[in-house]
C-alpha cells in the first residue's frame, strides 16, 4: 500500500485535534494508503519534541520550512494562526505538497484568491477544516435534501452563536483583528456559511448589518489598559440561493446562554429539517403530512457512525468528525472521490463572508459575482 | 358600579373568542366596571339569534350599523373580515364608542393613518386584538427587559412560521388577497412585529426579502380551476431599532412541522431570553454567569396566571390571553392606566409592514420614518 | 330544551373553575340540557353573594343542605374540603340529585365503598373530577392504544410530582393529615392512578415502597411551634395489570424542578407514546420502525380542540379541561353515552390507593382483590 | 518513565474500543506511565495480525494464555464475550497481572464472587468497563450530590430503555441466555445499577417484577425454527439505599424510540438533577428557590472534558468516555487514587441484580445481604 507521509505544523488545541485524527483514522478505518506522522513543526523545538512523542511524529521541525521540503512528507497539515495560512500553505503549494488547512483559509478574499489559483496550478490535493461538515448526520442531511425528500428548497435559517466574548471584561485577542480574520462572522460564521453551501450551494446576493457593540476590550485578563475594537460581534444577513432558497444566517459571540450554536432549518415544499451542533448527533425532521417534528438520532446505518460505534445513541464527538475529516482527505488522495471543501470552495466561502461585509459597510445588497 | 355595555359585531371564530373572553373576565377579574353583553350583529339574523342565546347577548341585529347606534353600546368589538374593519371602526368612533378591533388595524396604510386620526380626535379607547402580548409570561419577559435585567438589548431574532399553506394544493382564500390583509406579512408576521415594537420599541429601519413560492392555488378546495396568487409565502428580513438593537425577522406559512411558531430570542449585554409560542407557559432564561437556559414555567406569582390558577403548571390556553386582553381594555375604561395596542400602536405596526413590504420591492433599506 | 339546574356548594379556586366549566360549556358548546346557574352555597353569606353576582348564579345558600333540597337544583357539585365530600354527596343522592364531586371521591375507602353503593341505589349520574382525563390530546392517547397502534401493551412508566411541599418549611396544612385525604399519593398520585385506569384498565397487584421525609413541619407559616406529620412525601410503586402489562409508579411533593408533572410513558409491542402534562397539548409517539419520537401538538383534527380553536398550536390550558369535564357529565345526564369517571370508577381508584400504601406498609405484593 | 504493556484479549466492537481508548491515552495525557500495546490475541491468527497493524500492537497471540504469560504484558484487557471473563480473568489473576475486564464481571454471581478473593488475594488493580462513569458530566454530578448541593439525597429514579429488541423478530442471540449474562437487567440495567452505587452508595433492599415478553423468537435472522427464550425482557424494581434515599430502576430492550436511554433523576432536599446518556453532555439541574431545570453543557470547566477541547459545545463521544475509563486505570496503575469500579465493587452490582432477579421470582422484598 502507497504511504502517505503526514507533516504537522502546529501543536495548539488544533495540533492535536490534527494528531488524534490521524491516529485514529487508522485504527477506524481502513484507508487505501498508509498513513505515516512524519513531521512534526513547531517554533519551540522542546514543545515540538514533547508533541512528536505523545502523538507518534516521527521527527521534529523547528522550522515549518523544513517541514514542507522534506520528502518523505506528501501533506502538509496546518494548524497555526490564521494569518500564517496563506504563506505556508503557498510554500507548500510550491513545492508540490498536498495541503490540508484550518479554516479560515486566509485573512484576506486577496490572499484566498492567490491560494485557490495556486492549488489549480499545483493540481493536488487541498482541504479546509471546515469539519463539521464530516458530521454522519448532516450527510444524512444532505442526501435528504439530494434525494429531494424536502421538494424544492424555499427557506434556510442559520445561526452560529456563542457567548465567549459576551463578557465585556473579557480580553481583546487575535480574534479581535480583522487582520486575523476576527470577528464574530469570519471566526464562527465563516463555519454557517460554509454548511449553508454544502447543503444548498451557491449564493447569488446578501444584504447585511453588523455591529461591534462593545467597542474597547482590556488589552489582557484584568487589564486597566483598554484596547478599541473593530470586528463585529455580531452579524445578520439575508441570502439569496441561486437556487430560489431565501434565508437569514447570523453569528454573535455575545449571545448568552449559546455555547456551540451552529443550527440551522432548511424548509422545502415536502419537509422541514432542523439541525444543532450543540446535539451534534440528532437531527429534527418533519415531512409533508405529518404533523410534528422526529427527533432523529446518529445510528449505525449513517457509514461514517458505523465506523465508530456499532449501536445508535451511542454518539459521536467533535474529536470524531475531525476524524471522519481525515478519512475523506485520504479517500480524495487516494482518487476516489470526495466531497470535502477543497481551496476552490473554500475560496468561495471567503468571497461570500466578504459580501455579507461589503453589504453591511455600504447598507445594500450586494451580488456576489461584484467580488 | 358603572356600566360597560358590549356590542360584537361578528359570529365567527373570533367572534366567538370574544364573547368567550367577555363572559370569562366577569368571572375571573373584580373589574372596575359592570360589564353589560348588549348586542350582537350578524348579517344572518338567525344566526346572530343563536349566537346571542348561547353567548348571553341581550339584543340581536343584522345591520351593524344599529349596533353602534344602540346607546347601550359603549364599546364596539369587531371580530369580521379584515376589509371591514375600517368602515366599522370609522363609524363608531364617529359616533363617539370605545373600539376593539381585530388585528389587523386595516387593510392598508392609508387606512389605518385615517382610524389613527380618528381615534385622537373621538379621544375614546381604542384597542386593537394582539391577543399574545397579554401573556403573563410575556408581561414578565418584558418586566425582565424593562427592569434592565438583560443589561442592554443587542438582538430579536423573530419568527412567525405556520404550515397551513404549505400545501400547494391548499387553495386560495381571502387571506391570499392584499386587499384584505393576506401574505404571511400581513397575516402572521404582524403579530411578531407587534411583539419586537411591544418588548424593544421602536424600529428606525428595515430591509427585507419576500417571496411568493405558489403563484397559483386552487381556486377552492379540489377545484381544478387555479387563481393567480401575489402576496408574499414567506418574508425575511433585517431590523435596526432605535435602541441600537439589530435583530432579524421571518414569516412563512409554507414551514412544515410549525403550527404556531410565534417565536423569539432577545439577547442582551447580561442575558438572553427566549419563547415560543407553542409552549405558551414556558420562558428560556440564561443570565450572564450561568452556563445554560433555565426554563420558566408560569406560575401564581404573575398576576395574569393567578387569575385563572393557584397553581404553575396548571397553564393558561390561547382564550385565556383573550380573557387578559379584556381585562386590560377594561381597565383602560376605567381610567386605570393600560398597556394595550391602541390604534395609535397598531397604526406603528402596519406602518412598519408597510416599510418591509417596501424595503422587499425596491431590495434596499427603508427608513421607517419615510412612510 | 331540557333545563339542567346546577347548584355548585364552596367558592374556593375549585368553585370558581367549576364556574367557568359551567358559563364557558354553554358558550363553547351544543349541548343537550339547557344549563341553569341555580344555586351557589358558601357558609359565609356574603361571600357567596359576591360570588353569585360574578359567577352568574342565580341564588345562595349559607347551608348547602338548602341547595341540595332547591327542587331546581338537578346536579350538585361538590368543591369543599375532601373531608365533606361524603355527607354532601350521601345527601344529595339521598335526595336522588345528581352529583359531580371534586376528587377524591371520599377519605376512606369505607366512605368510598358507600358513595359507590348509594350512588348504584340512587341511579343518577355520578362524576368525579379527574379533570385531566378530559385533555383532547389524552383522549387521542387512549384512542391510539384502543385501536391497537401500540400492539400489545407492556410497560406503564408513570410519575407525578411536584415541588410545592420540597421546602421543609412549608408549613402543615390539611394535606397533611391522612383523615383529610392528605399525602402525596392521595393528593397527587390519585390523578395518575385514575389515568392509568382510564388507559390501560384495571390493575391486579402492587407493591409499593413509601416514605415520610420532613415529619416535622411549622404549624403555620413561619412558626415556631411544629407539627408532627404522618403522611407520604413520595411513594414508589410496581404495578401488575390484568391486561399482562407491567410498570412503575411515583409520586411526590418534594421533587424540585416539577410543578404538575403528570407524567407518563406507555410501552407496547408497536409503538411508545409519552406525555406531560405541564406540556398538556402535546404527546410523543414513536411507531415500531420509526427512528425516534415525533411531537404530536393538539389541533382542531380533536373534537375536543376544536370546540376552543380551529388552529393547532393554539393550546388549550387548565380551565379548558374542566370545560370539557363539564360536557361529557351534560351529556351523559342527556343518556348520551359518555366516558367519565363515575363513583363505581372513583371508588376503583380509592381502592388501588389504599391497596399501595397496605403494600407499603406491609412490605409485600397486594392483590387488589383483598381490599 | 516505567512501562505499562497492555495485552488486549478480543477484536470485536468492544476489542477495537479498547485499542482507540489505549491509543487516545496516549495523545491526550501527560500519562505517569509508558503504555505500550504489546500484545493482541484472538483465535483467528488472521485477524488478529490484520488488527494487530492497524491498531498499533506488536505482537499477536491466537492463544490468550500466551498472551497472559508474556513477560511484557503487565495489564490484561479482556473484551470477549461474558461467559470468558472468568476463566481469562482468573488465569490473569493468577499470573499476578492488573485486570481491565469488559462489563459484566461474571455470567453468574458465584463467578464474581471467586473473582473478586482471587483479586484481593493477588493484591494487582482490576477495573470492569462501566464507561459511562467516566463521563466528565456524571462526575459533576457525583460532585454536586458529595458537596451535598442537592442536600439529603431523597430519591432515585433510573432507567436504561433501549428498542434493538422490540421486533419479535429480532433473532435469538447469546444475549438471550441468561447462561450469557443475558437479559435486559444483566445487558442493561447492569450498567444502571453500577451508576446508581457510583452516585448514591449502597442498596441496602429491592423489591421487582421482571416479564418475557416474547417467549419465543427466530433462531436466526428471517428463520423459520424458534427458539425458546426464558431471559427478561423487562424489569421494574424498588430500591431502598443504605443512605434512605427509594427509588425505582426500569430496563427494557423493548422500548420503542429509545437508542440508549441510560436516564435518571436524583432528588434531595436541596435540588434535582436529571441525566439521559442519549444526549451525554448535558446535565439537567434545579436548585431550591430556582423556578425550573437549567440546561448545563460539558465544558471545559470539567477536567475530563478539557482533556479533549477547550470549548463548551464541542461535545465527547462514547469512545472517549472509554479513553477516560483508560486514563483512570493508569492512573490507578501509578499508584494514585482512583475511584474506578474494581473487582469488588463490580461484584455488589451483580450481587444487587441477582438480588432484583431473586425478588422477581419470589415476589417479595430482598435484602442484599441475604445474598
Amino acid at each position: 500500500m502507497r504511504e502517505l507521509g503526514i507533516g504537522l505544523i502546529g501543536t495548539g488545541f488544533m495540533g492535536r485535534a490534527h494528531a488524534l485524527a490521524f491516529n485514529n483514522a487508522r485504527v477506524v478505518f481502513d484507508l487505501p494508503l498508509n498513513l505515516t506522522l512524519v513531521a512534526l513543526a513547531d517554533a519551540d523545538p522542546q514543545r515540538a519534541r514533547q508533541c512528536a512523542n505523545s502523538w507518534g511524529f516521527e521527527t521534529v521541525h523547528s522550522d515549518w520550512q523544513q517541514l514542507i521540503e522534506d520528502p518523505k512528507v506528501h501533506l502538509v497539515a496546518i494548524t497555526t494562526p490564521n494569518h500564517l495560512h496563506y504563506p505556508m500553505a503557498m510554500a507548500a503549494l510550491a513545492a508540490g505538497k498536498a495541503v490540508y488547512c484550518e479554516k479560515p483559509l486566509a485573512v484576506s478574499l486577496e490572499q484566498a484568491e492567490q491560494m485557490r489559483q495556486a492549488a489549480k496550478a499545483a493540481g493536488v490535493v487541498t482541504r479546509v477544516g471546515y469539519n463539521y461538515q464530516h458530521n454522519p448526520i448532516i450527510q444524512l442531511a444532505r442526501d435528504i435534501i439530494q434525494r429531494g425528500e424536502l421538494g424544492s428548497i424555499v427557506s434556510f435559517q442559520g445561526e452560529f452563536s456563542e457567548d465567549f466574548m459576551a463578557n465585556p471584561a473579557s480580553p481583546w485577542s487575535w480574534r479581535c483583528e480583522a487582520a486575523h480574520a476576527g470577528g464574530a462572522l469570519a471566526d464562527l460564521g465563516s463555519h454557517l456559511l460554509a454548511m449553508a453551501r454544502h447543503l444548498l450551494g451557491d449564493v447569488e446576493a446578501v444584504c447585511a448589518d453588523s455591529q461591534t457593540v462593545h467597542t474597547r476590550r482590556p488589552a489582557s485578563a484584568g487589564d486597566c489598559e483598554q484596547r478599541a475594537i473593530a470586528v463585529d460581534d455580531q452579524v445578520h444577513a439575508l441570502l439569496r440561493f441561486s437556487s430560489g432558497a431565501r434565508g437569514t444566517v447570523s453569528s454573535s459571540w455575545l449571545k448568552h446562554g449559546f455555547k456551540n450554536h451552529l443550527a440551522f432549518e432548511i424548509s422545502g415544499t415536502l419537509g422541514t429539517l432542523a439541525f444543532d451542533q450543540e446535539r451534534l448527533n440528532e437531527l429534527r425532521l418533519c415531512r409533508a403530512g405529518e404533523t410534528g417534528f422526529q427527533r432523529l438520532l446518529a445510528g449505525p446505518e449513517l457509514p461514517g457512525y458505523a465506523a465508530f460505534s456499532p449501536a445508535a445513541g451511542h454518539q459521536l464527538g467533535y474529536n470524531e468528525l475531525k476524524t471522519l475529516e481525515v478519512q475523506e482527505l485520504v479517500l480524495a488522495m487516494a482518487g476516489e472521490t470526495g466531497h470535502g471543501t477543497d481551496f476552490e470552495e473554500a475560496w468561495a466561502v471567503e468571497r461570500l463572508a466578504t459580501a455579507i461585509r461589503l453589504a453591511a459597510r455600504e447598507a445594500r445588497w450586494v451580488t456576489i459575482s461584484e467580488l
